[in-house]
This record gives structure tokens, sequence and C-alpha cells, in this order.
């Protein structure tokens, strides 16, 4: 069976856990904690959260689990079955990692854990992120999903990074990412509706303290 | 046929270009450069460079468009033919791109076109790329090919990344990072020979002049 290592508060590590229940794909949960000593970088490269745990070995990077549990499970697709629709797929998935997870990420220590993060690095957040949503609104289709008229990757992506994005743009740089993209909130009111997204609220609300614990012991 | 938009001098063009060569796919080069103009944007969605234009239309995302291509021309595979395989093929790529790629681009201005970076943004460059060299060495195989015996889509994103993240290295940083790296050092030696380097070699050379007058003229 596979394994599923990581905690329920990282929004990565919920990615993947929707497409495991979205697929009906029986998993297990491991308790794993992201980073640098050598019994995590021996799981995790990067030291970082999710890792899949398969009978070949274990994998790291979301989108790299998601392209594989769906090549060996493709029952409950979450990819289009030809090529350029699985290739638009995984552009939206990369373009929504790129130009927002990981510019908002730069702003987590202010948002979420009252660390403040240095002007310079909000001046980049800033504009990486706009430029960011404009790409999304650009190139998603919101019909009503990311990528069409069907659940895909990118959604999963879409769901667990905008609305962390959002946060930041509120809490951190006094921006609202969708108040000039109504068909994104629409999407991630859908989205929270979703039949699945109630046992990894409640199991993400379950280990909120702890993982509160856990941040401020490291500081 | 396949066309590549882009310009001979950004790497990530040259893994598509090199790619392409390898596999013996016939394409056409379309000069495109990157930006955030209405032209640019409607072919690119976040005005990034390579672009594939296909028979179904554009993708972007260096990763996808490899991804795609290998979909879509199967002879001369550039990645194994298991899934588990494949995934940690896409797992060194994605590492390597995140955790070296990304960070070394931050200091692309210090390190190629005279501009300085500011001190916090090389210190966030020092320690990430220290780990993103330490995941490298953590993961790759090097038997003699990043993901083991064959080159695959990882040596792509190896041969274009690294070569520029160990310049940053040693104009911006002070750090070499290969010195305790060798087996590194000799699969870039290695793929420096490689019978299609030399074309794409050429072509970079022919187009630095006129690149290097464009960023001039931009500052």
């Amino acid at each position: 069976m596979l394994k599923l290592y990581g905690f329920a508060v990282s929004n990565y590590y919920n990615m993947v856990k929707l497409a495991l229940l979205e697929k009906g794909v029986p998993f297990e949960e491991v308790p794993f904690v992201s980073g640098q000593t050598p019994e995590v970088l021996a799981i995790s490269p990067r030291g970082k959260v999710p890792v899949l745990g398969t009978e070949h070995g274990f994998l790291s990077e979301t989108n790299v689990i998601l392209d594989y549990i769906e090549q060996t499970h493709p029952e409950h697709p979450l990819l289009p079955s030809d090529a350029f629709g699985q290739a638009k797929v995984r552009e939206l998935l990369k373009e929504i990692e790129l130009y927002i997870e990981l510019p908002a990420r730069t702003c987590y220590a202010e948002a979420f854990f009252g660390t403040a993060v240095e002007p310079l690095i909000k001046e980049r957040a800033r504009s990486e992120l706009l430029a960011g949503f404009a790409t999304l609104k650009r190139n998603g289709k919101f019909a009503p999903y990311v990528a069409g008229e069907k659940l895909t990757l990118a959604d999963l992506m879409f769901c667990f990074s905008v609305d962390l994005a959002c946060a930041v743009g509120k809490k951190v740089l006094g921006i609202d990412f969708l108040a000039d993209f109504p068909q994104a909130a629409a999407l991630l009111g859908k989205l929270r509706e979703h039949p699945h997204m109630a046992r990894i609220v409640a199991d993400k609300e379950a280990a909120m303290p702890r993982f509160m614990e856990m941040v401020q012991n490291k500081r």
C-alpha cells in the first residue's frame, strides 16, 4: 500500500492526500516533519514534505508524486486522456506553483507565524504575485475548474496554494488578489465544499495546535 | 512541424532544443523574446521562453514541454520505460530547477549583466544553492548521467542550469560548488562534448552580441 509521509498542516501534503482520496487509492499516512537531519534527508533529498513511499522507493516533489499516482492508478482520472490536454494541466499546475505558491511562501512567516519579513522580500513577492495571478487569469479556463469542465491535478495545486496566497495578500501585502477574479473565487468556494475536503480540513485543524507549538519552539 | 519559440541565449530554450536534436524530431526555430507585451502574453501566459508551438496550440514551461515531446515522440527515449524510473527522472529535474536554477537566477543580473544584486538576495541564494547542490549530491546517480546509465531529461536541466549556477557561485558568492562534487564536474565535461552541443553553443555565441545589446538598452 502507498504511504504518504508528511503532516496535515502542509498544503503540499494535502494536495496529494486529496488526489488519493479522490481516486479511491488506499494509502497509509505516516507522520513525518520536514527538516535537515540525516534521518529526514534519507527519505526526502531536500528535506521536504510530502514524500510518497512506494514498493520501489521514495518519491519527492508534489507534481511528480501526483503524476506517478495518476500513471499507476488510472481509475478516476485527474488528467485528460490526450497528451496535449495533459500538458495543459501540467502547465497550469506549474504556473500556479512557480508564480503563486513560491512567491507567497516567502511571506508565510509574517502571514502565519508572526515573524516580520524584510521589505525587499515583500516587494518582490508583491510584483511576482501580481504577475502570477494575471498569468492564471489569462491561462485558466475556470469552466468551472482550472483546466476546464473536470477536476484535474491543476485544481489540487490551485485549491491549496491560492487560498494561502490570498491570505498573504490580505495580511501582508494589502492586496485582495481575487477582487477582480470572480471565477477563481467561485472555484475556491466550490472546492471547499468538495466531499473529501471535510476530512482534509478536520485533520488540518486537529494537527494545527501541535504544529504551532513546534514552530514557536524553533524560533 | 513543431515550432520552438525563444532565443539561443536562454538556457531553458537550449534544454528543449537539445531534446529535439537528441530525439531527431524535426522542428523550426521561431525568434521570440520574453516580455510582458500583449503580443508575447498571447503566446506565453507568463511571458517566458521557451514556448512550443504544436498543432493543438502553445505550451509553456520547459519540463511540461519536455514531457509532451517525450510522450508524442517516444523514439530515442529520454525517460526510462517504467513509471517509477520516470518519476525519479522528473524528481531530479525538478530538484535541479527549484533548488539550483531558481536561486542562481536571482543573481544572474550581477553574474552576467553587471548589475549589483542586494546583499539579502545573495545571502538567500547562497544558503539555497548550498542546500540545492547537497540535494543533487544526495539524490543524483552520476553513473555517469544524473539519473543513471542513460541520458535523460534530468541531464538537460543539469547541463544548462548547473554550469550557470557554478558561474554565479564563482563570480557572485565566492563558492566553487563543484569543488567537492567531482562526479558532477565530470558529467558537465562529458555533456559539453556531446555531439549536438556544438550547434547549441555556436548558436548561443552567434546570438550573444545582440542579446547583450538588448539587455544594455533595457537598463
